[in-house]
């Protein structure tokens, strides 16, 4: 079991494996090179050198590509925060094993391979208005979950969720660790109408009034306040981090997922870019808390690591300009102010 | 010969051919039926409806994508508004040739065809300050070769360019058919430096004062301040129009070069999409000018269509879930409210 205790995950985040410096500054130095003005693929060439960083290698590759997509239930869904009825949780798990969702066409279109986790579906947590949503070893199960299901020859990973009424459960983290209220980080999530996103904003409120005595430790609201899919993608950006995985990260409720990381320390998130913004409300400000800077704005709010799979193929334009460009001097081409 | 004249261009402005609102009824509705909350896939599925409307076909395809890149010489260039040498033009073309340039690789990752097409390198356009750039005879025909160059059964077609001091160009047009003067529209290209920005002000506001008196006239300033290069994509938008072919501008002179035609009717670029906003300072404005709403935002200036190229990429991602994804009732899923 990698993390045994909370504090085994306090230990790992004093202590953060890093990524290659030599490696990024070697690709950025080819970037130079490259037949175009310095800096003009933008964001693409700092995607080829964050990517060179993590895997230590002056041409990053994309061989092994992994979306990871973790679905789990909410007691909270009994309070009426979400437009559609918790059963549809098991059911877009079938979908997705049937092929049929959104992020199977992605992930083809991105050749990258899914692997859907769904985890204790028929034991939705407890609704944490009343109670804690899990307990600590509930929640290291989770985890430990999400761990496992990375595998360490990944080149990159995309992470994402399925579960219903899963972004007041990111909501509520966001709002218990970074403040603001309800008002600040409730959205309307799949589309609930105006009393549903009233119902929700009750919901955060009392929960953050119930467990006002544990705001101040990052992975005890994690687990009191969290969600089983939310505390598996944490375990997959650690494993990840141990094995110098670099990793796209998908909407709000993914992003909230590992901000009690980003507490414990914002470096945990090194290794992690943000695939995209989402439309649901809270994703840009969460965002800008974390420093992470989407590389999409499609106005996209489905969830799935349909976002992040979207970034994948960024990526794969990315590596093939940084590996397949000719340089000034391979080409024959004369550089500024020649 | 499709335009022997600029009257023939007005004309056609005049009567444009539509896209097809059945088809993109159709799409849209089948859009609302796949299993995922109405709109949840954002730009993905507008981007799906588009292409239907164009194409006619409730599914979408892309078979065959052709990317078109455009390349000549300015005179203005002998102002020093660029940070490199003409001679990079057609060191560039070579480039292409040979497979060395960002678009050979981005248009791999698309699977694009790529149709590099240089006009007249060894005969720049005049310097419009104190000249017309093109004659009208010159100016149709560039334009008439962009438009040839457009294969007639392509499914989406993205336009780009490559012309060493055209970002002055564009900036001219710009200024010409907007207003604001060059301190509006003169951003730093390829990267010139203070001195060379200058200087790029300087050569703008001479060509304003030079043709003050056909500033009324979107055509003839296209000719008279344009560039070889931007007929072309202007012939191969209007060739995409005739055939209902989609179409992704790429960057700032890509839009500019367009900008002539939204000039004669906005509807005139009905068919057409901006693959992503550039770094170039004017583009935000330019496009907010012609109303249209980019894909990316990837801090790219590079031209060589390499933002409408990686747009081509969304474009597929947006078809795959459109085709690809099961409705509720064959899934089985519950929807909102059930």
């Amino acid at each position: 079991m990698p993390f045994a205790s909370l504090d085994d995950i306090r230990a790992f985040c004093r202590d953060l494996p890093d990524g290659n410096r030599r490696f990024a500054d070697l690709a950025a130095q080819r970037q130079q090179n490259l037949t175009k003005p310095p800096g003009s693929l933008g964001r693409l060439e700092e995607l080829a050198v964050w990517l060179a960083q993590w895997q230590a290698r002056e041409k990053p590759r994309l061989e092994r590509v992994t979306i990871a997509v973790f679905a789990g239930n909410h007691g909270i869904a009994a309070r009426g925060v979400s437009a559609y009825p918790q059963a549809v949780t098991a059911q877009m798990v079938a979908n997705f094993a049937a092929g049929g969702a959104a992020i199977n066409q992605i992930s083809k279109a991105a050749s990258a391979e899914l692997r859907v986790v769904p985890i204790s579906l028929e034991r939705p947590t407890r609704d944490f208005t009343e109670a804690t949503a899990m307990s600590i070893d509930e929640f290291l199960e989770a985890l430990e979950i999400g761990y496992h299901t990375v595998p360490g020859d990944s080149d990159l990973l995309a992470v994402g969720e399925m579960g219903i009424a899963n972004t007041t459960t990111a909501a509520t983290l966001c709002a218990a660790l970074i403040g603001g209220g309800a008002a600040r980080w409730a959205g309307r999530g799949t589309g609930v109408d105006d009393d549903g996103l009233a119902r929700k904003r009750a919901a955060i409120e009392a929960a953050l009034n119930f467990h006002r005595d544990i705001l101040g430790d990052p992975l005890a609201v994690a687990a009191a306040l969290g969600g089983r899919e939310l505390a598996a993608i944490s375990g997959a950006v650690l494993a990840a981090r141990r094995h110098h995985i670099p990793v796209l990260l998908d909407g709000f409720v993914a992003t909230a997922a590992v901000l009690p990381l980003a507490r414990l320390d914002l470096r945990a998130l090194d290794h992690c870019r943000a695939g995209h913004v989402s439309a649901e409300s809270g994703h840009h400000d969460l965002l800008r808390e974390l420093k992470l800077d989407p590389l999409l704005d499609l106005n996209m709010r489905l969830g799935e690591a349909s976002g992040a799979g979207v970034a994948i193929l960024l990526a794969r334009a990315a590596l093939a300009c940084h590996a397949g460009m000719a340089t000034f001097a391979e080409a024959g081409v004369a550089g500024a102010g020649d």
